[in-house]
């Protein structure tokens, strides 16, 4: 098989599919929802034989062991696929809503409609469980997709979209609606992100090294997310207690996600005060510090942190820390090192929280509040495709509402402009 | 001068001006825009004077009328430079508006401030008007500006910077908050679109073929306002007094717009009724009419319209006409051949009025409206930058708030995640 002409089939029925998905209504979206889920439930024994099939490959292929983790589907991943989906369609509707609808001068009645980007291309890696959460946000938003996922996962992903047709066609909504590229050949990427005439938008989800591949590349627009570079800054003025708690949290609650704290900075006059519990903590947790002179002088004992440790997302148990001159010089260092995806100021004083989300340039910014928390479920946005660290178009967490569009709708009654 | 040095010193200034700019509060900037004003007014013999060696050079260098007519500055275009000022000074400023702002289950409280998107690069061809419609939108949203314009309007270009320049140093914000680029050297464009590092976003105004070649060749985010293949379907329930006056409203009140009506689809039914009415009133405003073959057998002597007509936007008086067997022919029509800018349908029929809405995948949808409203005044907008025919950020008419994104803000009280 051609894998241009194959990608150019599948890119065709993708475009003809997502005006059916588009008018579908929000009954028919969601029984094809729950559908999906109880086809998962029915095919709980076929999913773990094909996932086995993935996992002893991978194993020979010598995948380390965090990534046979990622691509295990357990009966508990299963279980919050099912979960999920029931989620997504519980979700408000927002194809379809109408906003700011007024009459303007002229007598026309102008308003905004949201509607659906159309058709949405999903590159991701192993875990096979993206296969549901991607298909499931972009039905709900009345997209078509096309879902790439990761050849080592390759029979699961199958076996997964087996289901989801069975669910679509439960529904009376179009096959075509969700499609799983069935070949592990790598040049099906190259044409998926190059396709304008049939895809509206890529979201890739994986490591840096894919999204700055697929950036690259693209002849469609990207929704990316790219590095988390987190900031704490404690301020002078920061309650101690709630400093030190909501550092350790943002640090140590998890430590592979994009909104953990990489990087803290501590105004001057409270760094003897408040660095000396912190490290105990990160001690005891098994968190390496690495640290600016004056913190080094404070600390003792902790590796001098460098110009590179200001830029680097760990994504592990190491934390930078830089003792800074109040919030101008901390604003000036967030401003140059964070990947402007979520920054925190732990402070009482009102003045400086002000300035702080202001000037601030970064998805989410907080106050007195775990960098943690800056997650689509914690927003009140129901799911997430992802975070994005793009301005343009969804900024932060992208949810339903960041996989749609807004166009004008216009009444009138024979109105003609003057 | 080495142009790549010159251009990375504009953008890295840009960029440093950006902080200043989008801390700016509304006064300072509102200001501003009226010491602009002012500083024009003031200026009026320089521009003629700048403005006419600009002409000089371009009649030697032998350009047509139309773009002659489209350099020239008379004392009416100096006069609205001002007057557009004024309006943008008069709207609300988005920058810092907080919506959505709710408590979540965790305690936090979370909404979404608007925020300027930083650097604007805008790239122009003769019109010198544009430096101060593009300056001053980009201003009042909080972003720094990078303003190139055609090389044949260096000079009338370069007064008004002078004007800007005033302006901004009467309002105490920073000369390098605008910068209009000072050479003429082809390849300023070229490094303006591919330094990521300091500009955010590109807006061309322009011909389609300065805009492809941008948007092919960026590598930053480009906001594009491409073709505007607009279409009017006559339905067979519509008044046929509206249909008349509407269509020739679309088509007759300005030939060079990208909101002109290009494709007239006219429901076989009521195709004998209306065409020879419609046919009367273009031939009176000298529209060149060209026909399928039912709409040539109706009205006789008419160029035959071919595959090609469908497909283009003439931008002068030519008018293709189809007609299609009822609304879903004329949507499919649409919706292959439309450039999904701005398609109107005419109709007493509610529950197609209501399908064409939700089914037409256009920036602008409208019922029973001439297309010539698709415009940022119109809409209530108060000024706009440009039609985007893109479906991400902003779609349709791009004013203050296409030109600022959201991000994220959050207020806890010491809050971790659990």
């Amino acid at each position: 098989m051609d894998i241009e002409q194959y990608m150019q089939g599948v890119g065709r029925r993708a475009r003809a599919a997502s005006r059916a998905v588009a008018r579908a209504n929000s009954g028919v979206k969601n029984a094809a929802l729950l559908a999906i889920a109880d086809a998962l439930d029915h095919a709980r024994s076929e999913l773990e034989a094909e996932n086995a099939r993935d996992l002893a490959q991978a194993k020979e292929n010598g995948l380390d062991a965090a990534m046979l983790d990622r691509l295990e589907l357990t009966p508990a991943r299963v279980d919050s696929m099912i979960e999920g989906l029931r989620q997504v369609a519980a979700l408000p509707d927002p194809v379809g809503v109408i906003s700011d609808m007024a009459f303007q001068p002229s007598g026309i009645q102008v308003g905004r409609m949201r509607v659906p980007l159309g058709v949405i291309g999903i590159i991701y890696e192993s875990r096979p469980n993206v296969t549901i959460d991607a298909a499931s946000l972009c039905l709900k938003s009345g997209n078509a997709t096309i879902l790439r996922g990761g050849s080592e996962a390759i029979h699961s992903n199958q076996a997964i979209a087996a289901c989801v047709q069975k669910g679509l066609k439960a529904a009376g909504l179009p096959a075509d609606a969700v499609q799983v590229i069935e070949t592990t050949d790598r040049a099906a990427v190259g044409h998926l992100i190059a396709m304008p005439e049939y895809v509206d938008v890529i979201v890739p989800r994986g490591g840096k090294g894919l999204i700055e591949r697929i950036s690259r590349d693209a002849r469609v627009p990207v929704i990316k997310h790219l590095d988390g570079i987190c900031h704490v800054f404690i301020d002078r003025s920061a309650d101690p207690d709630k400093a030190h708690r909501v550092t350790v949290n943002a640090k140590t609650q998890r430590y592979g996600t994009c909104n953990t704290l990489e990087t803290l900075l501590v105004d001057a006059p409270v760094a003897e005060a408040v660095l000396p519990g912190l490290a105990h903590a990160f001690s005891d947790a098994g968190v390496e510090l690495r640290g600016c002179e004056q913190t080094r002088s404070i600390l003792g004992g902790i590796k001098a942190a460098t110009e590179e440790d200001w830029r680097t997302e760990y994504l592990a148990p190491i934390l930078a820390i830089k003792i800074v001159d109040g919030l101008d010089e901390a604003m000036e260092h967030i401003n140059t090192y964070s990947s402007q995806h979520t920054d925190s100021i732990i402070t009482e004083d009102y003045t400086r929280a002000r300035r702080f989300i202001a000037e601030v340039d970064s998805a989410s910014v907080m106050v007195n509040a775990s960098t943690r928390f800056a997650d689509g479920f914690e927003y009140g946005l129901g799911a997430e495709i992802g975070i994005s660290t793009d301005k343009l178009h969804a900024r932060g967490p992208v949810g339903l509402e960041g996989l749609t569009s807004q166009k004008y709708v216009v009444f009138g009654d024979g109105h003609i402009r003057r």
